[in-house]
């Protein structure tokens, strides 16, 4: 359809434009911008939003790729890629239809979606088959399907530099396929916990919370990294391998956040409504700027030297902590919610240390802790939520996500192991499984 | 303009703004929706397309530089930052007006716009004289300008590590102001095979058959990096030298694809228009999500070991393979295609070495062979296009830009040499040519 | 609110949208696009504009991080992730209100809004209640708050290698919270010099030059890094660590100024506004280009081989120039005008080693001595600008900024230190100052 563009008007026949003739099409109709205008408005914040989360999928990628060691490294890039990849395929095949059925929330409404993949609008869907009130499906589902990859990059990073690709590509199937999309239709698909009045804007719990679960079932079976705990009982840090490239990451997944809140408003066509998603981030960015000075501040006081593995994962947790809602809090609020997530992070890191589950990047305590305070801290300014509601819900992922994940963990694990061997993990998993450097010239010190 | 802001209007008197005016004015002139509409959306649509493009100069610059040795990184950077600079300038220079005559694609019509520099809208152009059928001339040169500069950046991969710097950015110039636009008119700029029925949605042959075409002619020219292929007929693999940064640079190019891909509806002002841009979106991501897994199932099968430069030469393969016809195929069908472009990836990447043609980030594989498979693939979702005039125009493209390619490339080698010496390429480009490391600190292994 | 979201409007009950619901009420007061489309477009602009200059945070942290030694590339990403969240706070607490005084720009203005920390508008505002002439506060705030982030990303550049973390963070309170809030009120918040006639579209001065005096002032005030002057009068080059990374860093900017200039419009909601803003991208764009390849030509002129530095500083300097006019000037006026910023720098980095001024990656030259060249440019396309003003305006910057910041760096230096000690700077600042490393394995040569 690129064809026949024009330079600009010059005297001269103009030629005609397919999109022309949709232009002309549409001044005979006429349609105000109070008729179309809200769907093209929010199919362009799908679009953009969706881009924006998609870039996030980058973002997981370097910050892991940065925190693991560097024989590590290919496999991390290795899983970070396939995992999008797959969650892009499973959502379309399965996840889409299960987690909005259709026809309501109902057992029956799964078992049709279940068997049939997504299906988009049809090329120039004219506007009176258009869901005028809405959006287009493609945009719709290619804004819910980043979310659902963002989820599994979560369980990525803390199991890193000692799961198998192939046992962790699996889980990722059944995580994206079915797992997220059946707890997420409790909510955002009309589900038991909507109804209940749960609260969760853009996912503190839907989402983070879910992958922090599936990731924490996934520490458990898959136990620490070789030397990470010392049999005296001391916590030996593995250094990272590239923070510039984990900050990096952190930017862009900051970046990205705008799409995931902004884009939650989930309409753009109304004053009300592009008003609010200019809200979401403001508020996002202070939740992130807060969080990210609470960690550099606390760890000064704690530790006498600012950690930035600490400030980079404070920014992801006050990212993740006003996500549950982003749109209802002041600016100050945004700033306090925010810091708090810095703050657990800091905290949380060493705690989950004292049990001896070794999560490499953080990505529990920043994903799951802080995902839970978000969840909470949404009674202080959304006047619908209420705590008890808000600890149900939170309640109900933790119990179904956690669990399914542990079965499903040791059943992999039972059927064709979940770890490398202790040669491997010492030599590095991309000689051993890849048999490809990350870095093959830059000498190991 | 960015005077006089408010900030919040807050009691006390409110300073005239002079966006204000323009507003007072469309209010009084009082266009609806349908009237101006589509221009602002479809402008706004090359401006963020545009961006997202542009973006993938960063994408191949540094998929490029995760894929040549240390040594060869700050030339690789160098290239590509030139390339995209030039290719800049020549589009406004010449390129955009012989690319889109304006009154008509004639022989005539090419030789003023060759003499005559792109010329923008003027300063807050009134409704009455812009092209309200379309969109602002800023924009499309700048989302065309983006594309040309693709096009030579997949060149810049193939021939690197070997290529003296002024003899590539010569031979860019040419590309970008003059062969690309000659080839491009004659499909989008309204040309004999646009009219002949040939189908290329966003270039998989008019941009990334025509980028491996001259690749191809530049790589045989120049002939193999020392030690890729041995005496014994062995082919001994030159592993890249920073794979996350490879990673990273796949991931800028797949999110760049969005733009590149969506942003060629061309229009984003009607329901149909937007409801296709989000289809153009989810098919996009779609096929690169199954290049990607079909790279590594079958580098699983073949080798044993999952490839991860195969795997994301897959994603960019799955990507140039969709963009003939990323609308009209249902997101199955933008699976199998994308599928297949990670299958001829992995098939095509030794085939070539067979050839002891050497071309190192495998752009040749990706953006030709991709390219032609993707430009045949129209046939099957698309039923305005016919194999036998797909098969023309691939021909077409490629018979023009390998013959000029070539001749060209053999031109430069006489007049000024292609090739540094041996002890420079031995001893890397970056220090013999530039006198600058990429990577200072770490010694080379 | 993201909830009961539909899976493509199969058979069955549709469930009720939040959205939905404000959808229907716009249907009923049915507003034209002539009435909302300019607020909902331009509080668009101004979020897609905020989320990519906010990217511009990334790209000095990138930047910077790639031309310092890899000793002190942690606490290059500390301070720049840190500069940031603290520049969103301080903005948020004092900046904004103290930039655009509610009231006009009078002293009694200023008291007021010092106190009063920034407030957004209600959430889902009628469009009865909202600035309809203009945007919703949460995005002008955004988009005015990332513009203060790149004034204090400047100055970190400057004095990276040997300024202490939390004297450099004190500054950079003062600038963001105080400083550049109050010379920014002096043109865009309508105050003399906006007043006066001074013309400063994007920031050439308003934020470059401001961030560029900063860092020269504290460059002073802090002396050159150990080692770059030699006793013998000579200038050591230290090289950067990374130039992969700076490369990237160079292209986030660049990506990031599309929404520097293109926002600073102002209003994207009328034919002609959304033409500006694509006249903006393309000038903005062959700006950085014809900088590029200035600084290409005239290294390889004046040294025989391209220095790639140059090149990236080279782009930015092309960027910075046409800032302060992007809108006015024909493609060839945005040329010729970054072509002589990509001089300036070229020139400009030896002539500052005269003065033994050491700035690590090339602030001054890119963002001071470009700014400064920018601001006089404009004379030369926008018709309401004389010289004489304009120089007023840069004198006035110049001598405010740089001797507060003279004054501020002096009392933090008595105070509390503002320079690492002689070992510390020599081992790095990365083990002494925060006891990590950002590439423990990789050897150093």
């Amino acid at each position: 359809m690129k064809r026949f563009m024009k330079t600009g008007l010059a005297a001269g026949a103009l030629i005609a434009l397919p999109s022309l003739a949709l232009a002309q099409d549409a001044a005979e109709a006429a349609p105000g911008f109070d008729e179309i205008g809200p769907y093209i408005m929010t199919t362009l914040l799908f679009c953009m939003a969706g881009f924006l989360v998609f870039f996030m999928a980058a973002g997981f990628a370097m910050l892991e790729g940065g925190l693991v060691r560097s024989k590590n490294v290919t496999m991390q890039m290795t899983k970070n890629i396939a995992l999008y990849s797959l969650a892009a395929i499973m959502y379309w095949l399965i996840g889409f239809n299960l987690m909005y059925p259709g026809d309501g929330w109902t057992i029956a409404g799964w078992v049709g979606p279940f068997f049939s993949q997504t299906v988009l609008d049809p090329v120039g869907v004219p506007a009176a088959d258009a869901a005028l009130d809405y959006a287009s499906i493609g945009s719709d589902f290619f804004f819910q399907l980043v979310f659902v990859a963002a989820t599994a990059s979560i369980v990525s990073g803390a199991l890193a530099e000692r799961i198998k690709l192939w046992p962790f590509l699996i889980f990722v199937i059944l995580l994206t396929g079915v797992m997220y999309p059946i707890s997420g239709s409790w909510q955002w698909g009309g589900g038991w916990l909507s109804e209940a009045g749960f609260s969760d804007f853009a996912g503190s719990t839907v989402v983070h919370s879910v992958g922090g679960w599936a990731a924490l079932a996934g520490a458990i079976v898959l136990g620490p990294r070789l030397g990470k705990y010392g049999k005296d009982g001391k916590v030996h840090p593995i250094p990272g391998s590239n923070l510039a490239l984990a900050t990096l990451g952190t930017f862009i997944l900051w970046l990205g956040w705008f799409g995931f809140n902004g884009g939650s408003q989930l309409a753009m066509g109304t004053v009300g409504d592009v008003s609010d998603v200019s809200r979401i981030f403001a508020n996002t960015n202070m939740a992130a700027a807060a969080g990210s000075v609470a960690a550099l501040i606390l760890t000064q006081v704690l530790y006498k030297k600012p950690d930035l593995t600490m400030v980079l994962n404070g920014a992801l947790a006050g990212l993740v902590s006003i996500t549950a809602e982003p749109l209802a809090p002041t600016l100050f609020g945004a700033l306090w919610i925010g810091a708090v997530g810095g703050v657990i992070v800091v905290f949380a890191v060493p705690m989950l240390d004292k049990f001896k589950i070794d999560d490499v990047v953080g990505a529990i305590p920043v994903h799951l802790f802080a995902g839970i305070w978000g969840t909470i801290a949404v009674v202080f300014y959304n006047g619908d939520a209420s705590l008890g509601t808000q600890l149900m819900g939170i309640i109900a992922y933790g119990v179904f996500t956690f669990a399914a994940s542990l079965v499903l963990w040791l059943i992999i694990k039972a059927v064709m192991g979940l770890r490398v061997d202790e040669e491997t993990e010492i030599n590095g998993l991309d000689m051993a499984e890849l048999g490809m450097e990350a870095y093959p010239e830059f000498s190991k010190s």
